[in-house]
């Protein structure tokens, strides 16, 4: 086949691919989990059921890909953000903020679209979310080493222990009420990483 | 029927409801949980099958009281470690440092024992430890509370919002490798409560 051909296929699927999750997380928020049927999201989506399963084998392995394409994009968004700051103390700030405020806002989508805990742990339990759990260490260990090197956070603890100390105190924004009251988390995190 | 035969009963019955649990994680953490048997538990503790059914339908519902039993344990060590330190201070110092230092220790002991991911989100999910989760922010919010009023940690920030930070980044000991680690861990906390 013609390259062309499989790249337009390719692009196909992909669309298809995304319109499925799309409209899977609208009707889970509309009807609630149990409500949702594989044949009402086949209708919704605009394909066939038959179709809908050469996709997915059932509703909650499509959340699971829309979790995971959420999370590669908050990743990605980290990643941008770490490009910009020029300053290690800044990027590491800018960094931190993002990822609280991401985690603050995810945890909002969550309760909003009516995900139980028990859909957050089934979403949480991909190897997805493990790989990415890792590359978020990796991404932010790097930055406090930076910062620690730039003597702008301390250098007396290890760049990792640093990390999860961040990482932990940081998923208090999913608690939280305000984006203001995730900044104020921010700074309690920073003035930690700051002190000696 | 006397008081007596009545109290007699009843420590009886505790005596073998602890023996049930004691038994059950002791076989877990030998053979893994898919490999305790009903059977086994009750020959282990010396007690008849239909005895065992008694007291409970499951293995996971003999380790969910279990953990229930380690986590009020947990929670009335940490009230006595509130009641005598005197200074607000120092006090919270005492609490955080032993909830850490439990952290720490209940997560060395599920990996030890062989719990995987699916048995310890299994343990979490009762309610007693939603219950459990109340009262240790309670009791955490009034000692910070207390150390804001008398100056030791900042007051700009609500307790409500130092609470979620203290325990949320004191649950980084789970991932910690030793207690010096906790310790440091503890520092960092403290730190950024401290600081203004």
């Amino acid at each position: 086949m013609p390259k062309l051909w499989n790249e337009t296929i390719e692009a196909h699927r992909r669309t298809v691919h995304d319109a499925i999750l799309d409209t899977t997380v609208a009707l889970v928020a509309e009807r609630g989990l149990l409500a949702v049927t594989m044949s009402q999201i086949a209708e919704k989506t605009g394909i066939g059921r038959a179709t809908l399963y050469k996709y997915f084998p059932d509703v909650e392995s499509i959340l699971m890909a829309w979790h995971s394409r959420q999370v590669a994009g908050h990743l990605e968004h980290l990643a941008r953000v770490r490009e910009h700051e020029g300053d290690a103390g800044r990027r590491l700030e800018a960094m931190l903020e993002t990822y609280a405020q991401i985690h603050h806002q995810m945890a909002r989508q969550g309760r909003h679209q009516g995900f139980g805990p028990d859909l957050i742990r089934f979403l949480h339990r991909s190897e997805d979310v493990v790989r990415t759990q890792h590359q978020l260490h990796d991404m932010l260990r790097g930055a406090l080493a930076d910062a620690a090197q730039a003597g702008q956070v301390r250098d007396d603890v290890a760049a990792d222990e640093l990390t999860a100390f961040c990482l932990h105190a940081l998923q208090a924004a999913a608690v939280l009420p305000s984006k203001a009251a995730v900044q104020r988390l921010v700074a309690l995190t920073l003035a930690g990483l700051r002190a000696r």
